[in-house]
């Protein structure tokens, strides 16, 4: 039985990120989703938040866990036993950014082994920064975001509006 | 009759934007470069001065208007009825970053087609951000930005530095 | 009036190459595809061939001339009096190869602007040199070519293989 | 149970294949390895000697079997009930060369996902064809490729020269 | 005698840097390496920490002299008299980054020529921030950076978690 | 004193490759130019005929020499007591491939530093191929190379054209 690890900030989780753990999902035989979070500022939900639309959006998937870690990856993948560590590419900066960062985890002596895979194409332009650019300006994020996290945005983003 | 647009930050205009509104006019009947701002910090320049230093460097150019936005590119480029956005590439970099913002529009539904422009070799090096860098380091910038931005620079940045 | 010029080897033409056709057209006024040939080895179909499938394939679109070159690209786009060559761009690789070609047809006094478009990201996969490889193994190639092109290439490597 | 395919030209396996299958091997049950031919110039050894170097070069890597295919991979992977294809990557070319490759094998209907693993950081250096480039003028390849190989190229290259 | 100018924010310096001061001392008389510093935010040590670090880091190496700069690279370099800039590729992002640099200082009128050297392929996954990030949360940095600056951010980051 | 070799197939030599042996002459005291030769296919000039291009294109350069070689570049270079191998950058693609070369030579036990020096950008869409092409197809390539070679040019194709 393989363990695969998919970690991210996901703030918040995207259509781009559920495609990929539909596919690790047929690679393995567990899947547990990890927001990183290191006191970063620039975020837009909070942990609880971004665990609650993950675990909202992946209740149809199957054996998605999803937790959080604030430390070294490598630590958090063996206290769970990870055997890998999954991780979507795109692009030629995807790519490089992601060797430096598997190539230094090996170094590091990391216990499992990092396991790239493609989104589907329709995806290729998709990533959180810009889903949330969009919702701030107040445009449609219907097609790039599940359903509970449009909604979040939504009260989120009108919150801060109305304040 | 085609209307081209091209949107950026222009903090400032550089002479490597000049060469790409000179190679747009040849192609589509009228121009109109815009101002986008959506608060974002680190910028040197309001609004209404990147518009001025557009307007006098744009001035010998023929059909170009200077305007500004800040909501979604697609919703004021179909306001303005646009057939067009221009976009400059340069390296390898621009084209991954301009290449998801292209697909991003497409999904938003613009209504424009994203037309890449190369600039002369010599301007690839060019950047609002270093040219920035270097007037603040007392360096020279008059090859690189049309005589009014140099002035300007050099006003703001003497005041700022006079404080 | 601007007339748009999109070369290429078109050895065949694929979906992908008509994707861009459509988005040049609605840019320029006239477009004329021309299929460069310079006693290159390795092609399938035969200029004429190339030429038959381009105007099939492209009947319905409008204002589309198919013809053909095979000294510099430079000299035939004078010879037409083209304003502006279109050129497709889906990868790193193609951006680099595009761009030195672009700057070296500058330096040979081009009397054109170079103009990318990005096509459907539905295409980005496509290129001729593999619609062959996939037709010669037995692959169907609806999805990627067009219908006329499709039965083309089932005749001709059916005669080939029948040898 | 997951069946992971490594298809390749295998002209010949080097320590960087090697090093690709043994990480396969931690993260799948079963592991093929087959050479792949369509009647290609160019390759130095037949798809015998592929074969023989690649059993003779993983006998105690475990879980690997070595055959050979020539249609379309889609098919193969299909015939054999793969899960997963295993691809390397090291460098940017490899990277859009094999997302072009992936996404069409994804409109070919396959039935498997690709998974990219990174070899060794050791042998991000390391091709077929630098490899046999090197035994040919002289030099030495035992730090590139496993021992049977070495031998194998020594005895095809001076028999060719001896011819 | 040629005189190589080394420049960098070196918030730590790693063994990645040590390396491509190694290969300069092969090819040039002289390396004078230089702190530079422009008010930026974000960095961890001071500029006088980062000399002392590069001062110890640099002992046994033979003819380097650290110092500090905090204007123009063309006319800090021309003030030395300097010969040469070094500077390391490693990455694609290095690569379109170091030329836009390069260029640029051509354009000021440099009186240097740009060097890039390739660090051993054992440091191509290192930089400065990776190693703070793994020192904050508790990972050894000892493969990483020279032993006196191990020793310099576990005091740091000790006191400051400590404050 | 240093001495640096620059090796390369020169097919012929370039106003590109020119203005690197200039920026290498002011770097290092000695200059060798070889002349690379495999028995590969798809050259224009012998050996002959490309060396004595280069003689006639660097006479007025100062301490140059022209030779070749047949064998690994880490044994010819060994045997000339080369301190430095000169490369040129000038693409991504460029990139990938010296350090894929570099990154071997260093595995061969290369006694030498590869230095990786940029063009002007003025000939950064420069490369022996194109020149070729556009000789062939009557274009004018006194921009691209030296006089000498313009002319080899013209007498070589008009003699081919001629037969």
């Amino acid at each position: 039985m393989k363990t695969a690890l998919f970690p991210g900030a996901f703030d918040p989780v995207t259509n781009g990120h559920i495609d990929l753990m539909k596919r690790a999902l047929t690679l393995f035989d567990r899947l547990i989703v990890a927001v990183g979070h290191r006191g970063e500022k620039g975020v837009l939900f909070s942990v609880e938040e971004r665990m609650e639309m993950l675990r909202e959006s992946t209740r149809t998937l199957g054996a998605v866990e999803v937790t959080h870690f604030d430390g070294l990856l490598v630590d958090f993948a063996r206290s769970l036993g990870a055997d890998v560590v999954i991780r979507g590419l795109r692009f030629v900066s995807d790519f490089e950014y992601e060797f430096q960062m598997a190539l230094m985890n090996r170094k590091l002596s990391g216990s499992f082994e990092t396991v790239f895979l493609m989104p589907s194409e329709k995806y290729s332009y998709l990533n959180s920064t810009v889903v949330k650019e969009i919702a701030r300006l107040g445009g449609s994020v219907s097609k790039f975001v599940p359903p509970a996290v449009e909604e979040k945005l939504k009260r989120t983003l009108g919150k801060r509006a109305g304040e």
